[in-house]
């Protein structure tokens, strides 16, 4: 077969791109399960996995659902017991829910997810986060997540975990080669990293203390909300400083103020 | 939760569409990955599950893998042994492939595959067709075939049974359900007003004056980086206030501190 050297120069990028991605399992409990995702992620071009757990797993039954084909996956798998640390170096963080739930953050279909994400993907390693089997991820480890994919499904059940992200990262994959063939060489912005934004927060969240800006019950549904509306927006390292130093005044000067 | 009586209609029509399709799983060897797919069928909205098989299948080991919630898609599962014979009712037949070989039809992606069909789906009856584990379709079963979609991968490795039905249905029932919305009326989150966010964007300017946070010649830069970013973000009417709220206290501290 004769390759097209336009071809090739996009499947590189493709390439290229699917290599900014990683998958993170977040408290799995079959390791058929990580096999099976594994395997379905490789299918779809993504060449990181990530599992954030206590406890290792058996690399045999992880391998043989993983098939031989995939098992490089399997073999260069990070584990790391808290997910703060697995997240840290990520500039954009996708969570998946199945729930729909009062508490929930604004929730995004997989498709407008991947649309949003594709800019970014360039300059910026992605997660994308999946829970346990049978509960999904906690609302404390959703706080993690710039945006937050779910699955629309006819009968509001769980999703089995490899389906889940086979189906997410198909249409990562199939968004990224639509992407690539529509635009040769956009560049996008390089985003602030997890632990940034995390630092960040906690700067925020003593701010209003200071302040005492809020009823004592009511920092966890601002700090949920400002995580929501700043998670959204992709900051850059610049603006989590411009924050930051904006709350470093603020401090200032309540404390000048009860001096 | 109140439903509303437009929703709810929409919810019905898609009920409707999604009777009119059909899984057949075409000589699958493992009962497990019947279930998988029995399962996955089910959370898409899909009713109708068909083997063509001689032999009959393990009926717990299907059960165990399309859970308990699921199984009823396995209690009405249809059994032929001829392919032919499983699919005369049907009106459209879709199949699919991994391969892209020289001998086979001309093959289209699961999304247009699933365009094409939408127009069709509210007046017949549809099958979305599976071959084995090991080898998919032959092109004597393709024959049968109205169109055949190709579910891309980066490795050009064949996919998982279960998570090609996972990727075809969820490609089908969100079809359905965009295609069902834009006929009927859309809502979304209610944003806050322009004039809204032009109030709070003087304000904010204003609290950095207030504070001495920059020099000068930077409250253009960082005023149109402000507006970028909490432009991006789609905020409510409650988050503006609250923004505001915040920033009419920092500006009574910096008053504070001058008195």
């Amino acid at each position: 077969m004769k390759i097209d050297p336009d071809d090739q120069k996009t499947s590189e990028s493709i390439r290229q791109l699917m290599d900014n991605v990683a998958i993170v399992l977040v408290g799995p409990k079959y390791p058929e399960n990580i096999g099976a995702a594994a395997r379905i992620a490789a299918n779809m071009g993504i060449n990181q996995l990530i599992v954030v757990s206590d406890e290792p797993f058996d690399q045999e039954r992880m391998s043989k659902t993983a098939t031989h084909h995939n098992s490089r996956l399997i073999d260069t798998m990070q584990m790391y017991a808290d997910i703060g640390k697995a997240l840290a170096t990520f500039n954009w963080v996708v969570g998946t829910s199945a729930r729909q739930g009062r508490q929930r953050r604004l929730l995004t279909s997989p498709r407008r997810m991947v649309a949003d994400l594709l800019p970014k993907l360039a300059e910026n390693q992605v997660a994308l986060l999946f829970g346990p089997e049978d509960c999904g991820l906690t609302n404390d480890q959703l706080k993690f997540c710039n945006s937050v994919a779910c699955i629309p499904t006819a009968d509001f059940a769980s999703i089995n975990l490899a389906q889940a992200v086979a189906i997410l990262s198909y249409e990562l994959y199939t968004g990224v080669v639509q992407f690539q063939s529509e635009s040769a060489g956009k560049s996008s912005a390089k985003l602030a990293q997890s632990g940034e934004l995390e630092g960040m927060y906690d700067q925020i969240e003593l701010t209003l203390h200071k302040m005492d800006f809020l009823k004592e019950m009511d920092y966890g549904y601002w700090m949920h909300n400002i995580r929501n509306f700043l998670g959204r927006v992709g900051l850059r390292s610049r603006e989590v400083k411009f924050v930051r130093g904006f709350c470093r005044q603020v401090v200032s000067l309540a404390k000048e103020k009860d001096a």
